[in-house]
């Protein structure tokens, strides 16, 4: 485990999270806990507010550079650049950008797998029914096995009408973590796009995006980054910015001229013709402050390694309990394990452990193949006593069954 | 003037505003000052933030609650009901919503005005685009005169292939207030829908909307209404709901269930499917406050006759000014004065009143026959004090020119 080397730090780092002092928190796949160093950024910008700063004319140049300052933050954290970064107010909003962006013909295809999430599902369902296309599922099971298996299910799934794959790079449901940049090379082999439903990597991984190749990248700031509710990140690639419509707009994200008579406008510059949010100051000012600190002042090397060996730890103990049974392939593991308990509902079990332990967990629905589960998220700032916790509520309401 | 009736309240108004403290603040227009109760909303929100209420089980269904008591407190605002009511960031986010979400044919006519905010124009244009719509614009000068000339206007420029008119309630450019009402009227009469740019209307006008019969309607939060950025509403009509395709999604706009397998997905009921924000606690709780306190305790029959006799009193004492000309047509004022002063542009005036006076104004940018001209917002809380202050900074300026 190298407890040790965490130790000395792991105190300082939970005391910047003061809403897991007062419960085991096992839920950062829904909403992370946020710092006190956002909270703190949130609240001058909100005292700002109430000043003739909020009015005067230096407030709408403020908001244009404090997104852009924002986008280079989240560019430093992913390994890209500044602009390749939308501001988002959500993981969906940056794959709805993609996926109803994308200059569709009719007959075209888009392949789904069977473990996504509304965020990915709804704007493709749409996309099918507005412009055309035909939307296929590609059964991964739960997502892990052999990573060359995964990428041959995608391949043997591909027709010359396929355009593009919409994945997960983590599960949200069976918390498999699909190997996102084997997939993405066999994909452009063939010429097709890749958009992948960041909302359970994004802050949880060390990524490099540059390396993994993929196309488009849609992550939720505040769930593993920890950010205020409402803010979120999007990632196209450099050479693909052109490639999607814009299907939203505020100010920034046109040029400055548009033709009237002629009835045309040119998007920004780079990705930020596709940012859905960056309206409220206090919300990037909260965004960039709780990202700078997880990504710069604790380092992703250190909060990813973190993540993975409590992970690791958390589906051993599991896994090691009678009666529980893991869903989160052990070779596909980050930072979310899916498990069930005989005899006991994830909905009932959830709930149980909240009144009963203190224990916040969450559960996740059957879809297709996918079982029903309960599901627990594991942070940078969680202890092996939390998951301890959480083995002997488990324990105890096994027990009453 | 009716000053006497004004000045027993007017302090006590002010003073919940503490932003107009420091300067005379004339551009609501841009963005209105936010009031204390909506920053102690905001703050109590924050403080939540920090603790396990941000992150337990009931922290999304509390989400959702807020968005429809909001939806509740603007509905009643605007003599809507609330199902007609969607909850977003912007003014420009309605009119996406409505303008990309229609169910264009190719040949489909769109007609807009010649005194469009981009809000209503980049969504147009971008729809000319994909879905292969002719868009037409429908001079209207200054879009004063006689409302039956305006309406004829609109009249003559449709066509059999004429589905839709997107218009400003009340113009950013002239300031000039359309009207609507019977707009709408001659629209529905040859079965054509009328979406609204409401941003300077929204929160300075009283309105029925049931009464104007408007079909879409799209506001601004943080205008008129002082709430927080990045905050807005929309209402669709309940019978037009249905004829626009979300082209926007995020928890609480779909129904529970979707066919992973067929590819489909229901929206939520009523307008709510065209939500495009309350995603954030803070900003929900903050906009909530400020539309509470304008429209339920100072009442939107006290603040929108005190916008209106404000804003003649501005038009007699700027068209009383040697030099000065008033571009707004009196018989058309709501709250916005746009004007010139001979020898100075509006850029280098906004500057110089807000340098040497600390008086707050904008500029506006001719488009096509508008005007370049400077603007002024009378807000509920401005006074003939802040007027008088404007005049004689312009005055002062004029005997340096």
């Amino acid at each position: 485990m190298g407890e040790e080397t965490y130790v000395a730090d792991i105190n300082a780092v939970r005391a910047m999270l003061p809403g897991v002092s007062d419960t085991v928190y096992l839920n950062t796949g829904t909403c992370g806990p946020l710092p006190t160093i956002a909270f703190e950024a949130m609240h001058a910008e909100l005292q700002r507010d109430l000043t003739r700063d909020r009015i005067g004319a230096e407030h709408f140049p403020r908001l244009i550079e404090t997104r852009n300052e924002l986008r280079g933050v989240i560019a430093r954290a992913v390994g890209a650049d500044p602009a390749e970064i939308a501001i988002t107010a959500s993981t969906t909003d940056g794959m709805m950008s993609a996926i109803l962006g994308y200059r569709w013909q009719p007959g075209d295809e888009l392949l789904l797998t069977n473990i996504e999430h509304p965020g990915g599902l709804v704007p493709s369902f749409v996309a099918k029914r507005r412009f055309g296309l035909r939307v296929r599922v590609v059964d991964l099971g739960l997502g892990g096995g052999d990573p060359a298996d995964i990428v041959a299910a995608f391949e043997r799934a591909l027709t010359p009408r396929t355009r593009m794959i919409v994945l997960s790079h983590v599960s949200y449901t069976t918390g498999a973590c699909l190997p996102l940049k084997e997939i993405c090379a066999m994909a452009h082999a063939h010429d097709v796009i890749v958009v992948a439903d960041a909302a359970q990597s994004y802050g949880a991984l060390q990524l490099d995006l540059h390396d993994i190749g993929v196309d488009v990248y849609a992550g939720s700031g505040q769930k593993w980054m920890c950010g205020p509710d409402g803010t979120g990140a999007l990632y196209v690639r450099a050479d693909r910015v052109g490639e999607f419509e814009q299907t939203f707009f505020s100010g920034g994200t046109i040029r400055e001229s548009l033709d009237y008579y002629g009835g045309s406008v040119a998007p920004a510059f780079g990705a930020a013709r596709f940012d859905t949010a960056g309206r409220s100051l206090v919300l990037m000012e909260g965004q960039k402050a709780a990202t700078r600190w997880i990504s710069e002042d604790l380092g992703m090397d250190w909060t990813s390694a973190r993540i993975s060996d409590m992970a690791r730890y958390a589906h051993a103990e599991l896994s090691r309990l009678p009666g529980v049974s893991v869903v989160t392939p052990r070779e596909a593991l980050a930072g979310l394990l899916a498990f069930n308990v005989a005899g006991i509902s994830g909905p009932d079990l959830t709930a149980r452990l909240a009144a009963e332990h203190n224990v916040t967990i969450r559960f996740v629905h059957k879809y297709i193949n996918n079982p029903d589960a309960a599901r627990v998220s594991v942070g940078f700032f969680t202890t092996e006593e939390d998951l301890a916790a959480l083995t002997e509520g488990i324990q105890a309401i096994q027990s009453s069954l």
